[in-house]
C-alpha cells in the first residue's frame, strides 16, 4: 500500500508540473472529466448505490448527502462547465515595474500548490474541489468521508485517468481513505501548502486545531441582524425572516436578532407572528420577553450559538453603538446586517462591524460566492489573513515575483537611482 | 502593573476606533511622529546611551544594531516622511458588482486589526513598525529586545504621546517588555491577527514554531544563483559576486551557486579570482573541488545552510533541469536566479522554481521591497498564504465585503436572475 506521505510526495512532484500547464490544457482536461460524468453516470450511481446500501442506521442529513442521482449529476457536470468559462487565475500580471531601463520587475499570480481537501461524506465536494484545484493549477490531496469510499473511489478514478491521458501530470490528485491517514495529512505541512475543510463546525475546528498548515474556512456562522430605530419596518421584517427562515441550516442564516428599544414594540410582534408561523423558536433578554412571551430566557452561552436551525435570539440594544459592540463581542466574524434609512446609522455599522460580510438593508443570506459574482466559490473564510468572505478561484493562487535584467549587480545602485516607472505591460 | 493580555485587549478596543480613522489624521499623526523625533533627538541619544552602558560584554554586532545615531534618527525621520506620502492602503475598492438593480456588492480593505512585532534589539524597528500600522491603520503590541529597553521606553512614550494628542485612540499602540510576556502574546490568536518578527532565522522559527497566530516572514534565506551553459561570461561573474558580496549579512545574498558542467571550467576560475580576493570560503562538490581546489568538500547539509556570511557552496549541475530540481529541494523559497542568454532556459528556470522571488540575469540582492518599488517594506515573507516574496503596506490590510441594498432577500432570487453587472465606482 503506498503511504500518506508518498502520495502527498506525489502530488507534489506533480504539482511543478501542473503550475506550468496551459489553460488551454486545464480547460480541455476539465471539459473531459464533465463528458466522462455524463458517459459514465450509470457507473457512478451503481458504485454510489453500494455506499446508500451500507449506510443503514445512519442519519437521515447523512444519507441526503451521501446520495447521488441524475439530478445531482447534471449540476456537478453544470458546474464543470462554468468553471471552464471562467477566466484563467494563473498567468495574471498584478504588478509590473521598471526598475531601470534595462530591469523590470513583475508580480505574476501562480498556483498554491498543493491543497488538502478534507470534507465529510459528500461525493459532489470531491468532484468540485479537484475541479477547483485543476482549474488554478494546483495539486490536491483529496480525503472523503469514508461512508462514501465506494463513490468516492470511482469518482477519483475517472478525474485521475481521464485528465493524465489528457496530459495532466501523473499524480496530480490523490485520494487517501483512512481516518489515520487524516492525522498524517495534518502534519505534512512541508508539502501541503493550505487546507480546505468542508463540513461540521465541529469538523472544521477539530481541523484547525491540529495542524500548522493554514485553513481556509470558517468554523462558525453566528450571524446578526440589527432592526436600528429608523429601519423601515417592512424592509426589517422581509430581512429578518428571509435571514432565519430561507435555508435555516446555512452558515449564513441569522442567529441573533439585535432591536433598537425605540422600535421594539411595534417591530417584534409583527416578526415574531411570521415567525411563529414558520415554526422558528426563540430565546431572548428579558425586555424582550416582556414583548414576545414565546421567548425563553436566553444564557449567556446563546449568544456565540450557531443553531443552524428555526431558532433565533432576540436582544433589545439602546442603538446601533451597543449592537456593533455587541456583534464583534459575540459575533463570529462572518456576515452581520443593518436594517436602517438612516444614512448615518447604516456608515458606522459598515465601518465598526469587523466582520467578513456587512450588509446595509439586505439579507445576511447573500453572502456566498455565486451571489456575490465571483464564478466557483471556493469556501467562505473568516481568517483575515490570505482570503476572508466568500472565496472565489483568487484563493487559490498566490504570487511570484520576477525580475528580468540585463546582467544587473545591486552594487551598480549604490549610487544610480531607479527610475521606478510603473508599466502598463503584462508578463507573458 | 498591567498585564500584557490587559494590553493586548486595549489595543484590540483601540483597532476598531483606528479602523475607521480618516487618511488624514494617520498621515498628520505620523507627521507629528517625524517632528518629535526631531525635537527630543538628544533626549533619545540620552536614553540609549544608557543602554550601551549596559551592553558591555555583548556582542559587537548587536551592540551596532542597539546604538542610535544622529544619521539614524535622520533616516527614521526620513522613512516617516516617505510613508505620508505612500497613498492610503486602507479603502481601496478592489471589486464592485450589481447583484441587481439596487443591490451592490463592493470588496473593500480594511486594516487586519492588532498587529504583534516582535524584534530583537533594533530600537530603529520600534519605530518603523508602529508608523507602518498607524499607516495602515492597525493596532500594534510592540515587543523590543530588552537590550534597548531605556531608548524603546522613550520612542514608545514619544509615539504614543503625540498621536493620542493629535486624536488616535488611546492604547492603539502598546509596548510589552519582559521575555515572559512574549510567551503571553503567542498564546493570544483571539486578540492578535498577525505577527511580525524581525530578527535572526532562528528566533523566527522559534516565534512561528510556538504559536497558532499567522506570521509574515521569513525564517532563512538559502538562495542559489545558477550559471548556465548559455551564460554571458561578464554577467555571470559579476551578478554571482555581487550576489554573495555587496552585503554578504541578509538573506537575499547568495549561499549555493550551481554551475552548468559546460562552462564550469571557464567561469569557476573567473569568479574565484574575485571571491577568493574579497575573503570568500568555499565548499563544493568533487567536481567543482577539481576546478577550485581551495574548495573544501560540502556534507549534505552545507546545501541548505544560510552562512550570512563569506562564505558559499559550489556545485556543479547537468543543466537547468538539475538545478531547478535542487533549488526546489535544497533552497528556502526566498530568491533564486538563473544567468542565461537562452530565452528557453530562462523561461524554464522561471516556470519551474517555486520560490518568492525568481530572477533572470540580476542579482538576487535586487528582492526588497524598496528596490521592487513598493515604497515601504513590512517585511520579505517566504509563506504562500496572505503575502509573498517583498511585501509593502499591503501585506498589513485584509478587506471587508459591504452589500448595500434596498430591503433585498433571498428568497426573490430563487425566481429572479442576478444581473452580476461589474461596476467602475467605488464604495465610499
Amino acid at each position: 500500500m503506498v503511504s500518506t506521505l508518498e502520495k502527498v510526495k506525489e502530488a507534489k512532484a506533480a504539482s511543478y508540473e501542473l503550475g506550468k500547464s496551459s489553460t488551454d490544457l486545464r480547460n480541455r482536461s476539465l471539459d473531459r472529466v464533465a463528458e466522462v460524468l455524463d458517459e459514465r453516470r450509470a457507473e457512478i450511481l451503481d458504485a454510489n448505490a453500494l455506499d446508500l446500501n451500507e449506510s443503514k442506521g445512519m442519519p437521515k442529513a447523512l444519507v441526503k448527502r451521501l446520495e447521488l442521482s441524475d439530478e445531482k449529476v447534471d449540476s456537478m457536470i453544470e458546474g464543470i462547465k462554468s468553471l471552464v468559462r471562467q477566466s484563467d487565475p494563473v498567468g495574471e500580471t498584478l504588478y509590473a515595474m521598471e526598475l531601470d531601463r534595462d530591469l523590470e520587475v513583475y508580480k505574476v499570480t501562480v498556483p498554491i500548490g498543493v491543497i488538502g481537501a478534507i470534507f465529510e461524506a459528500r461525493p459532489d465536494a470531491l468532484v468540485q474541489i479537484s475541479c477547483l484545484c485543476l482549474k488554478s493549477g494546483n495539486a490536491v490531496v483529496l480525503k472523503g468521508g469514508s461512508e462514501a469510499k465506494h463513490t468516492n473511489r470511482m469518482l477519483y478514478a475517472l478525474i485521475k485517468t481521464v485528465t493524465e491521458d489528457e496530459g495532466l501530470p501523473d499524480g496530480w490528485v490523490q485520494l487517501v481513505e483512512s481516518r489515520a491517514e487524516v492525522g498524517e495529512l495534518l502534519k505534512l505541512d512541508d508539502y501541503i501548502h493550505l487546507l480546505i475543510p468542508r463540513g461540521s463546525n465541529e469538523f472544521v475546528r477539530f481541523i484547525k486545531d491540529n495542524t500548522r498548515i493554514p485553513v481556509l474556512g470558517h468554523a462558525a456562522g453566528v450571524c446578526h441582524v440589527f432592526i436600528d430605530a429608523d429601519a423601515d419596518m417592512e424592509k426589517a421584517v422581509s430581512i429578518a425572516f428571509d435571514a432565519k427562515c430561507q435555508y435555516p441550516a446555512v452558515c449564513n442564516a441569522v442567529e441573533t436578532l439585535l432591536v433598537d428599544k425605540k422600535i421594539a414594540k411595534r417591530f417584534l410582534p409583527m416578526i415574531w407572528e411570521r415567525y411563529a408561523a414558520a415554526g422558528v423558536k426563540g430565546k431572548g433578554d428579558e425586555e424582550a420577553q416582556k414583548i414576545v412571551p414565546e421567548l425563553e430566557k436566553a444564557a449567556e452561552g446563546d449568544w456565540s450559538t450557531e443553531y443552524n436551525d428555526l431558532a433565533v435570539n432576540v436582544k433589545i440594544v439602546s442603538g446601533v453603538k451597543e449592537a456593533t459592540e455587541r456583534i464583534n463581542k459575540y459575533g463570529s466574524g462572518h456576515t452581520d446586517a443593518i436594517v436602517t434609512e438612516d444614512e448615518q446609522a447604516g456608515r458606522y455599522f459598515i465601518d465598526t462591524v469587523d466582520s467578513s460580510s456587512v450588509m446595509w438593508n439586505a439579507s445576511t443570506r447573500f453572502a456566498d460566492g455565486f451571489r456575490y459574482g465571483l464564478g466557483a466559490e471556493v469556501g467562505i473564510s473568516t481568517g483575515k489573513i490570505h482570503a476572508r468572505g466568500p472565496v472565489g478561484l483568487e484563493g487559490l493562487v498566490t504570487h511570484k515575483w520576477i525580475l528580468k535584467g540585463k546582467g544587473n549587480v545591486v552594487g551598480d545602485y549604490v549610487k544610480r537611482k531607479f527610475t521606478h516607472r510603473r508599466l502598463t505591460k503584462k508578463w507573458d
